[in-house]
């Protein structure tokens, strides 16, 4: 009885700390979705920005090494980079697609 | 080009901040996978710990209605909770998986 | 030359290999949705019938197990099972959540 | 109490269509794999391949944009593509990372 609250005493414990780091983690996750937001709202593309937060995790070579590959898929399969643009100025500004907030 | 420099700074600032929060989030899911790695070795499951936190999630009613038409889907599919463990003494020594540390 | 077009080729017909596989698992996944859908429209809760495929695939011992443990936490924080509806009738046809299609 | 068991019935066919879907997908996804695992063992990157896939489902303007989104962020934040790397052949021999069966 008594080892049977005990345990249940350290079990209840061992859930409340769970619960409030997942509080936490959905906080955090909250966090980075209202960055996103702010980042959309400047003009910026958010689900390409996770792409670059996704190479800047890379080592250096292991990111030159896959641009290589893919860039030889993509060619062998007719969807090389660039190629099918002409005429786009490929500015930065509008690259960056930045606007005036506001307009689409 | 004054533009485009400015746009870039932007672009990191945001990119920093989310990646800053995604390493805080790792930081906490590693909290998490420790706290369970914990209950384990004092003898708790965590995977039913996991189970135990969505139910705490949920509103009493929902639980209660969740667990009315599990029961019966259980009991319709030859499922029915406890019916299969004849002598199984469910008590709570057992049931707790206590063990003392190190033995399997 | 010949060897780059050769493995062009080769890659190709890997890549729309695994496209037509994908295209199958898609078509598949959307007969699921049906198949759920159309249980729904039976009355029955498809969230609650995909935890029973997952207790189906368990070994008797496994589910029998993990229905104890479970129980035992649940009791520890105050989650008990059945315990919280007192009156609640507990009878098939209500538990089947049966009704005339397009009732409410 | 016969309508209990039609329901059981009907909730159980229910049931055992979903398995047989699940288990269909399963047999589907183990095929992906083992695609993936002869192209691997051609010398071709499985993880890549997958992203040319995700490529080819895209509408042409739409990955047109993705790119020139990307490739300005990429430089924007000193990632751009291909600079890195001076000396690098780019032949199309070893971008196919063509290679005889067991060797590394």
């Amino acid at each position: 009885m008594a080892e049977g609250t005990v345990a249940a005493d350290q079990l209840r414990l061992f859930i409340e700390r769970i619960e409030r780091l997942e509080e936490e983690k959905k906080g955090i996750a909250d966090d980075i979705r209202d960055v996103c937001a702010e980042a959309k709202a400047n003009g910026y593309d958010p689900k390409i920005m996770r792409m670059i937060v996704r190479l800047r995790r890379m080592e250096t070579h292991t990111r030159q090494e896959q641009d290589a590959v893919r860039g030889t898929y993509r060619s062998a399969l007719g969807l090389a980079e660039g190629r099918a643009m002409p005429g786009h100025s490929n500015s930065t500004s509008i690259m960056y697609r930045k606007r005036a907030p506001g307009t689409k």
